[in-house]
């Protein structure tokens, strides 16, 4: 089962919008089974999107569309899928329902063009949409699928979780591909592939392994395609044999660089370490300079963060430094705003301040500007508070202030969660 | 002149990692006028690169690949291109002393596959990176060019900005695209569109309308497509005319929407903030609950935000608001955690504490959980304070728990920017 994702929108195209929908697809279909081939974005154009579809075609056994189908002008999709299939639109009464539900929801009047939204293509199966007003669409021909969806990220996510995906599920019956990703922290892509260039000649053929470095994360991907079978049940046992092989594989790894690794697939460091305080019944807080509240809002964004989470003191200001968190004046005239004295008196401040069991703390120069010969743009001072001792460790990040913040936040995550784990 | 882009990597098409080079690369090309027809993500794979590159071909004039050029076993576009242009590989000593000398300055020791990310094949042009360790490559064959990069984020944008761009400006001499954004907040995709029909429908043939809805955030695109012309100095005049007629369109627009827009193109909400708070000399905090820090990472992601921002105090639990920020115990009992009383409190509490001119101050159900039939989840209290009054005002936001953080966050700071602005 092979499928081809094709996102319509001049918005794609002039790049002012990033598409995150087909990496979305993309995972969703691999999970099942279902191969994606290539990912095309197209623009807003009948003749575009007719030829896009025809190639796809020629290539893949399903097409998923998104976008195109908004109420208003710039919108064609719809009458484009329409002329394609040869059909004609019909008012759908369950399409326009849900239209009145919704604005009957949010208080808005319904307009004219919200009206033809409710229009569909006379051949092809209407998937409701319940957080939008453009219905979905679903299309046979010659044994392929075609479906298209809402552009609208939320939407089509509903849409392929409810309806889509546990229908294309039923149709994926030969090939077997399992992925494991493991996720390592601290350590860089180079260092790492010569520390596990042994484990990795090792690999089965039908084993592929790639980096995927982000700032702060070197993650490793292990797929695994099995034989082709079109035996009932065969498909299961062979899924359970590459995922054994695979777990072997990873606890090989385990031995060489375990240090590193802080968890797989689509694990997140703000999760794991919520499941791990939730577990514990600790709480946290934390005390951030140059990261800005990133640290506290990659740990609100776990939901039920609260029973845990206390919060935070951003202290942009050294007199907020020395106010709210009770370092020193001296300190600050000593060592500076970055430094291991300062850094550790903010953890310990705010873990004090806000009665928790746990806190972090960082300071650190994210650049571009501030930087000096001794501490240059991206020196950075993180440190971890429990009730018996403080840890700091000194980093020197990159040039780039987002890559900058995003480094420190992550690795102080990790150092909260080995400093929980041990 | 017409690109196609082709971003290579499995990890696209397993969908782990977000296509963020493409839009970025499509945004570039387009503001020097040139065209993106397609997008196309294609696995690590030699025969579909070369399909790909071959399709490409036929519809453009310029082949824009990213990713594949790292060091280890899965990178395979540089083999693919030497082979698909019939060449051989040959060491560049260039190439070879800038991974030297990155390799020093992070006091990491040279691996030999390190040794051969300096190898390119014999037929490139090739482009220096700075930030890393693959040189990009440039190719021309029969009118055509074909430029290969690396995939990290920031290793291609260097190159792009430093390289690429001002080679290619001197290439594009036929078509005039212009485009311009308005920027609006707080109002719906559909309302928008009722309400600005009659200007939309007056627009002349040549301007393209497309609206990019985002949480909390219209964006209406304005896209003005110019006549061909090689006459020198010819060009200028049509961009001009171009940009005379679509300035002429927006002060129409702001006859009628103008409380909604907050700026054009590329202008972020804390970007606007910053320069405003900067001009008057004023100071700025903010206190989060149910944004959890998100407010604060924005405004501190703007270089020299320390100028201006002092600080916040994420007050997650109650027992923060009261103690650091001084809500009153009776307002949290009476009133509750999310109501005016208790968020007025909150901006008058952070404003005072931390001795600055504004305040912003947050307090919500960002949900999955706590919602209630009184206060249901995205209910969401937002104030701002000043020396001499505080604002607060009530929203209903939606049910994701993201969605609410992003778009109180947004709503927020144009709450801010408009109180500055009157």
């Amino acid at each position: 089962m092979i499928a081809e994702i094709i996102s319509i929108g001049d918005e794609l195209l002039i790049g002012q919008v990033i598409n995150t929908n087909a990496s979305w697809i993309a995972e969703r279909l691999n999970s099942i089974g279902i191969r994606v081939k290539q990912i095309s974005a197209v623009s807003d154009s009948k003749e575009h999107i007719i030829k896009s579809i025809d190639e796809a075609t020629e290539r893949a056994d399903m097409i998923i569309m998104t976008g195109g189908l908004g109420p208003t002008k710039d919108d064609i999709t719809k009458t484009t899928l329409c002329e394609y299939f040869h059909t004609s639109m019909v008012f759908n009464e369950d399409a326009y329902n849900n239209i009145v539900k919704i604005f009957t929801k949010r208080g808005f009047e319904i307009t004219e063009l919200n009206r033809k939204q409710a229009e569909i293509p006379a051949n092809c199966k209407p998937i409701s949409n319940s957080t939008g007003t453009a219905p979905g669409m679903m299309f046979k021909k010659e044994g392929k699928i075609f479906i298209s969806m809402p552009g609208v990220p939320f939407e089509m996510k509903e849409m392929m979780t409810t309806y889509i995906l546990p229908e294309l599920q039923n149709l994926v019956k030969d090939l077997v591909i399992v992925h494991k990703t493991i996720l390592t922290q601290g350590v860089g892509e180079s260092f790492l592939s010569e520390k596990i260039s042994d484990w990795e000649n090792k690999l089965p053929e039908n084993i592929k392994l790639a980096y995927l470095p982000s700032p702060g994360i070197v993650r490793l991907r292990l797929s695994a395609y099995g034989p082709l079978s079109n035996v009932q049940g065969e498909k299961i046992k062979i899924t359970n044999k590459l995922n054994e092989k695979i777990e072997e594989l990873i606890k090989e790894l385990n031995k060489i660089i375990a240090e590193y690794i802080y968890g797989y697939d689509n694990d997140k460091l703000e999760e794991i370490i919520g499941r791990l305080l939730k577990e514990k019944g600790k709480t946290l807080s934390t005390a951030e300079s140059c990261t800005g509240g990133n640290v506290a809002h990659m740990i609100t964004s776990i939901s039920g963060s609260s029973e845990y989470f206390m919060g935070s003191v951003i202290a942009y200001s050294n007199k907020i430094k020395e106010n709210i968190l009770g370092v020193n004046v001296g300190t600050l005239k000593e060592s500076g705003a970055v430094s291991e004295a300062t850094v550790k008196e903010m953890a310990e401040g705010i873990r004090k301040k806000f009665g928790t069991d746990y806190s972090i703390a960082i300071t650190g120069i994210a650049g571009p500007d501030g930087g000096t010969e001794e501490k240059p743009v991206g020196t950075t001072w993180i440190a971890i508070a429990t009730e018996t001792k403080i840890k700091a460790r000194k980093f020197l990040f990159g040039d780039s202030r987002e890559r900058n913040i995003t480094r420190a936040s992550i690795t102080a995550l990790n150092m909260l969660r080995k400093e929980i784990v041990n």
